[in-house]
């Protein structure tokens, strides 16, 4: 099996949106009570992928997505982790299908993140994590940050 | 006492980065080690300020500013969380003098953020904790997520 890499393009939308979707499904959500997310999230990547804002990699087996990254660089204020800069990297919408799991696909994809991140001088990265994807990030070098969240109801 | 709230005006710009610095200082950086970042904080600041993109209040004192408080909306992924909007708030550079501490300072300031981002229509708020500031923000209903974060060297 030879499994290749390519960068995302503009007809993966439809792809990156069921990754995400998905992810998010894996994470006790039913699909159904995603959709709404999934058609707000569509409309906001389209731009953004098409002006390379968003990017990221699918991993491909005999020209079948089996998983993929996203990734984009965001304005940040200049922070103690990042005190010259006023940029971070953003990582999203990792996926990789079932049965291709445990064979390091997920590692695979962090790699190319944190080469294109090197390449582009940004140093400091963020992601979320599901409670599953946590151990590979951990593996990485990843650490908790002080982030917290709320909800105005 | 009469302690008066006024939204953060384009004066105020090294106010701010002073707050911002004693802010990380007082988790165990020295000021000398933060000043670089300051300087780059500032730089980025400055337009931000101008335009309203940054903004925030000032509590004061018989004239005198004794705490503050920084906000911006971020663009950000529809998720499941803001699941038809592509907006976060962020709520940054919570500064409270030391010998006002303890009198529900930051709690006002707080107030003031939520009220502004219910204007805005924006349901969904971060921030960044230090220690010392997490019991206050647990008990205005924010919790932990699960951001993770790493420095490439």
């Amino acid at each position: 099996m030879t499994i290749t890499a390519r960068a995302v393009a503009k007809h993966d939308l439809k792809l990156i949106c069921e990754h995400r979707e998905r992810m998010f499904a894996e994470s006790g959500r039913t699909r159904e009570a995603l959709r709404p997310m999934t058609v707000a999230f569509e409309r906001w990547l389209s731009p953004l992928l098409d002006d390379g804002s968003y990017f990221g990699w699918m991993l491909e087996d005999a020209g079948v997505v089996i998983a993929g990254l996203g990734m984009m660089v965001i304005d940040w204020p200049p922070h103690p982790s990042h005190p010259a800069d006023h940029r971070r990297a953003y990582i999203l919408n990792v996926f990789v299908e079932p049965e291709h799991r445990r064979r390091g696909l997920a590692r695979r994809l962090m790699a190319l993140a944190e080469e294109r991140a090197r390449e582009l001088g940004v140093g400091y990265a963020l992601l979320h994590s599901t409670r599953q994807g946590r151990p590979l990030y951990e593996s990485l070098g990843w650490g908790p940050t002080s982030e917290m969240a709320i909800r105005w109801e």
